[in-house]
């Protein structure tokens, strides 16, 4: 178990077993792949992670990316990643035959990058935001535009970007200010200033695609004046030649995790001399963006995910390693006489060691739901199509912050366990500790995914996603229902399901009302709140597939794999499913205390 | 408001006021005190920290504390702060007169060391610790070990430490093995390797007094083996001069935090000319390092607090300058052609900054309220001593525990309000995040802390502790009650006690029947229950005495400041009370599930 950072029968189990994705090879689009090409790909991943990330992964945060004389700096692994993650056709994976793509499901790529990002997540974003850059290209852009960047972007050798934040509006990309001013030639002049840009530069890729958010002269304000544009740091010459686009790295943020993934200031058209071509309409560059931000967002969850498996198979082999202290005695004393005990066997570090594998594989499950329901959306048509657009709609905000808030916690858990050295840079965990805390920052804080799952996706179409996404609960339930050992776990769920009901049917009036300061004033409580019952629902629907492969003899997995899965869908729903009372009141809770009032009462 | 990491008037409307220590002045003891020099204290210390702790902070972080040449290289500031913490007295403040002390208070030094380490948590240990290794010396050692170490301590010019943990053995003492051999002269050859020794070494003191565990040769097994010696690093010769004893510094962890509090490796005999002398009675050295720990155990809790504070003030700095977004409309929308609002306008940003109010102000009231306990043990005779001794007691383990880990929380949640900026070193939240992080692992685990609660304290007596609290919370209960506006909250907390009697009468019964194991098995979740219940109790208080000033019109504070105590009262019993409804559901579940079974269900 020597350095294991995921469990691939976990990972095998999940999306065979649970989520079942056979069953999206018989699908047109994805018919050429089968079973056995998935696992060659986890394999041959795992083998490349194993060798090529793992290693480095300390190394990267021992000497950060920095920014000298213009440029960025950064290990040279980067390099490797790129290189092979663009000749193993990971960057493209997804996209059609015809883009260049090889047509495998999201589902089948989560996985594999969930692999990745735990063997090192400084190393995952480079590949992902290329990929996601580029997928944005080939879904809006023109053929002209699409021959020019993608190609050279899924072979690893041109690097990606998304540029959305500026210095003066973080989450707020409504004020935004990048301008794009027309030319004859259709290209535009790009002028602004776009921070907090990952993997925006960087010695080991001959050009990088920056897509970028910015006004046209004379575009309305707010978020219906934003365009989308694709700024290469080279533009391409008549002769195919680059020559330099007048984008400078005007610097790399220093940050306290993460320090491999370089985090740049970016400077358009400093020199009057950046262009930049629209993709897509003009003035629907936001809602453009936001379909690479699900993506993004998807993928924060992931990576968060992999963090918090690393870290959760780091502190397990501390505890099965470490020897101290003693089991009590029936005079709850200790006997200096027996031997000291491995830490595993005292029940509050076992206590710790669940909850992280409780998270850990809550999340992970919750993310290959997701990812089935997108891929069910790229392939369904009409009535289906929109379901299966809903019930991803509604998961998203859960998905990328439910791993990026409790991965905080199971990591904190992880550190614990190893006491002092947990807090020495002799060990792994403190860097764990230090990247996953990013997670609930990135595209989206966990209070904007809260207003987005409040405001929006609870409350669109008068509540059709929640309708939708009730109906598979109950589904679970239901066949969780069928083995009598399971059904109090059912019947929990099921009272959570209600309790939901009731919360939402406090709060709701308040948006009828108009009033939506106080509508949305928890709604990151609610996230909190809603979030335990979701994942809930995931564990039953693990702990369902593993007593049935019990109980018919299945042998793909050991029989303490598969009741390691019973044991710790109980632990969730003994530790994690109570806490919905507490936070069900608080949020029905009358007083109203953080809408209004004077700055004073806070200083 | 610039720079602030302290509310001096919270400060000072704590002690006085909530907890009225200018009682303690009227007892022989502290006689020679009063309010007038308190407030001076408090603002030399305050003058002191703005112009030579808190200037320094982020350097010491930058510049961590290293190891080289078998000598530890730190920043020069710890010259500085034991230098004035030695002229200002401030390091042997609480000893007798007759032991060069002032006789000041606990309760007046928490005040003052609180705002010490809100200014600079990596500097405060060093006199910290070396405070509480002279005062294990002034209670426990011989005249002639007195007059050798203490002055020179208390004047800051030696540097003390106490040396607990070995490599072997982290928080399982009963194993340690450093030895002590008994020698003609009456001194101790001793030998042993101590790990994460605060304060082990540096330049800036002439000399180090170590106070360390170990064995003598022949010693019973276990913790009833156990001696206590004081080791310096340079024995005194005849003549006055110092020569070396055989104490090697052998490493400095590096570590996530706390970067500039050097956290040393020592190796005691390894050339076997290390002298020790035997300090108080052999066998009992742990039951008198804890006189010691219990203090230190405060003094972390005060830390942690401190280092809330200090990111609170600086998460509100930035929502009270940061304009972004825009307020809803009663449509749900913005709108673009309104100004950006500033942060601290936006319902989820002032929930997490009244958070980190409710647990700064919460946990520096409940330090202040166990220090007032500390001075009355102190100067009490016969059933009062024991009186004050029990509450103390049972009130310690949460005063470590309670700020170490709401205080994360308090830090997470101020460094999410600055967003990306939070997670880079252009701010400071980030350095906070990281330091705090090493207090809930300090002193005892939160783990071991909540066997002590659980296990130790809230039975000791048959629960004669508990019944002490108990009285005290229903007194303020009582005091709150006289104001009708105040009588829900005194309701809530008289149910959160029923509750937790519940909750006991649940658990106790397996202590009763020898099952230990499952007794401790959710000590942890025990802790977080009842500290809520006591830091509700604490928040209660502050607003009964709020509203009495506002009520009388006592204009020693604003009617802001008042009203924010009570509106930050409400906070807290809306957003943190009802948590102990999921809590105690946690605990009384009748499943056991962490306790026994295969190490194969992890892993």
């Amino acid at each position: 178990m020597a350095n294991q950072y995921v469990s691939m029968d976990n990972i095998r189990f999940t999306m065979f077993d649970v989520h079942k994705i056979e069953r999206l090879f018989e699908l047109a689009r994805f018919s050429e792949m089968d079973k056995n090409a998935v696992n060659m790909l986890l394999d041959s991943v795992k083998d490349f992670s194993d060798k090529e990330l793992y290693p480095v992964f300390r190394e990267m945060d021992e000497k950060p990316a920095y920014w000298k004389d213009g440029k960025i700096w950064v290990h040279p692994a980067i390099a490797t990643v790129m290189h092979h993650a663009g000749e193993m056709g990971l960057i493209g994976a997804s996209f059609d035959y015809e883009d260049g793509g090889m047509q495998f499901p999201l589902s089948v790529m989560s996985g594999a990058d969930f692999i990745l990002a735990a063997a090192n997540n400084n190393l995952t974003g480079y590949p992902g935001l290329t990929s996601g850059a580029a997928d944005l290209l080939v879904t809006f852009a023109n053929q002209e535009i699409k021959d020019t960047y993608v190609p050279k972007m899924i072979s690893g050798e041109w690097g990606g970007t998304m540029c959305l934040t500026e210095p003066q509006a973080g989450s707020s990309l409504s004020d935004i200010t990048s301008s794009a001013s027309p030319q004859e030639d259709g290209s535009f002049l790009i002028k602004g200033q776009k921070i907090f840009i990952s993997g925006g530069d960087h010695e080991y890729c001959d050009n990088f695609v920056h897509l970028v958010l910015a006004r046209i002269d004379g575009a309305p304000e707010g978020t219906r004046g934003i365009s989308l544009f694709v700024v290469p740091k080279h533009r391409l010459k008549e002769d195919g030649s680059l020559e330099h686009n007048d984008v400078a790295t005007a610097a790399d943020f220093q940050k306290m995790g993460q320090k491999g993934y370089c985090t740049t200031h970016l400077a358009f058209g400093d020199k009057d001399d950046c262009r930049g071509w629209l993709v897509g309409e003009a003035n629907k560059g936001l809602k453009q963006m936001f379909q690479m931000m699900n993506g993004a967002r998807i993928a924060v969850g992931r990576d968060a995910t992999g963090v918090a498996s690393a870290a959760y198979y780091s502190s397990l082999q501390y505890a099965m390693e470490r020897p101290q202290g003693r089991k009590l005695t029936s005079a709850g004393k200790k006997d200096p006489n027996q031997d000291q005990t491995l830490i595993i066997n005292h029940p509050d570090v076992r206590r710790m060691l669940f909850l992280q594998k409780a998270i850990v594989e809550g999340a992970f499950s919750l993310i290959m739901e997701a990812s089935v329901y997108k891929d069910l959306e790229d392939t369904a048509q009409g009535e289906e199509k929109a379901m299966y657009n809903m019930l991803l709609e509604i998961l998203t905000p859960i998905v990328k912050t439910f791993p990026a808030e409790k991965g905080k916690e199971a990591v904190d858990n992880g550190l614990q366990i190893l006491g002092g050295y947990g807090f020495t840079s002799d060990f792994v965990l403190q860097q764990y500790y230090r990247d996953v805390r990013i997670m609930a920052i990135y595209e989206g804080t966990t209070g904007i995914q809260s207003l987005d799952l409040l405001g929006r996706k609870i409350t669109m179409e008068n509540g059709k996603a929640l309708k939708l996404l009730a109906k598979e609960v109950m589904a679970t339930i239901e066949e969780a229902s069928t083995f009598d050992d399971l059904k109090p776990y059912a019947e929990v769920l099921g009272k959570k399901l209600s309790q939901n009901q009731q919360v939402l049917n406090f709060l709701v009036p308040f948006a009828m009302k108009g009033d939506y300061e106080r509508f949305l004033a928890d709604a990151t409580i609610f996230m909190e709140f809603f979030s335990i019952i979701v994942i809930g629902w995931q564990w039953l629907k693990m702990a369902t597939i593993a007593k049935q492969a019990l109980v018919t003899g299945n042998h793909s997995y050991t029989t303490d794999f598969l009741e390691g899965k019973l044991h710790t869908m109980k632990f969730y729903y003994k530790y994690e499913m109570p806490k919905t009372d507490g936070l069900s009141q608080i949020i029905m809770d009358p007083e109203v205390l953080t809408v209004i009032g004077d700055k004073e009462l806070i200083a």
